[in-house]
């Protein structure tokens, strides 16, 4: 497999990233990651450490969370080996009391290619700015 | 060479990176840094692609800084082959007015083994709230 092969399966892992993320469904989510020792940041809230306590976290966000659609730009791609990461824009447009907000969230998001898929095993998101 | 020696390795490296920052030398930052396509996310700032453009912020930020410490605590090591990630809260005390202020950042660093150096390929600072 040549490096633009794996170039391209890693974009298409962060779309499928961003897709879990706006079904707003745990178990879409779930299995756009790795198991075991994965950790995440979301914006504002310290690193969480472990599936179960990522995991937890996205539940607690899809509760409170009506509608959620992402726009990326911006993507950069670096592959090594059996690892990647990804530095995104995410545009995001979500429901608040009836209302769309819009906000843009800066990401890195680390891949490892586990049996032949690439698996999220980190995201750090962080506030880029308030738009409208 | 274990795993553990490049857990280890890879510690130094993160710990180099912050000694480089509160240096405020920008020759000292460019040697904890790999070249070619690093790429770097300052707090609230966009991702910046390449090693001039990220040295360029470097020297921005340290031309606008009279001191900085940094203890980290919280750092999670994840090397996979050539790869590692750090991820840490950056506990910073700066000299603002002359007066000391704290901040906490929440970091994700990115390393690669070049020619038997760990070398920075990214970071990724976002705030985490500021105290006091």
């Amino acid at each position: 497999m040549t490096a633009t092969d794996d170039d391209e399966e890693v974009k298409q892992a962060n779309q499928g990233f961003y897709r879990a993320f706006e079904s707003l469904n745990i178990d879409n989510m779930r299995g756009a990651w790795a198991t075991g020792d994965v950790t995440c940041v979301h914006p504002g809230w310290p690193l969480l450490k472990g599936v179960e306590r990522v995991m937890d976290s996205w539940k607690r966000i899809f509760e409170n969370t009506a509608m959620m659609q992402f726009t990326i730009t911006g993507a950069v791609v670096r592959v090594e080996g059996g690892s990647a990461w990804v530095m995104c824009t995410e545009n995001i447009n979500t429901l608040v009391d009836g209302k769309v907000a819009e906000a843009k969230v800066q990401a890195t998001n680390v891949f490892m290619k586990i049996e032949g898929r690439w698996l999220v095993v980190h995201h750090h998101g962080s506030p880029l700015g308030v738009t409208s």
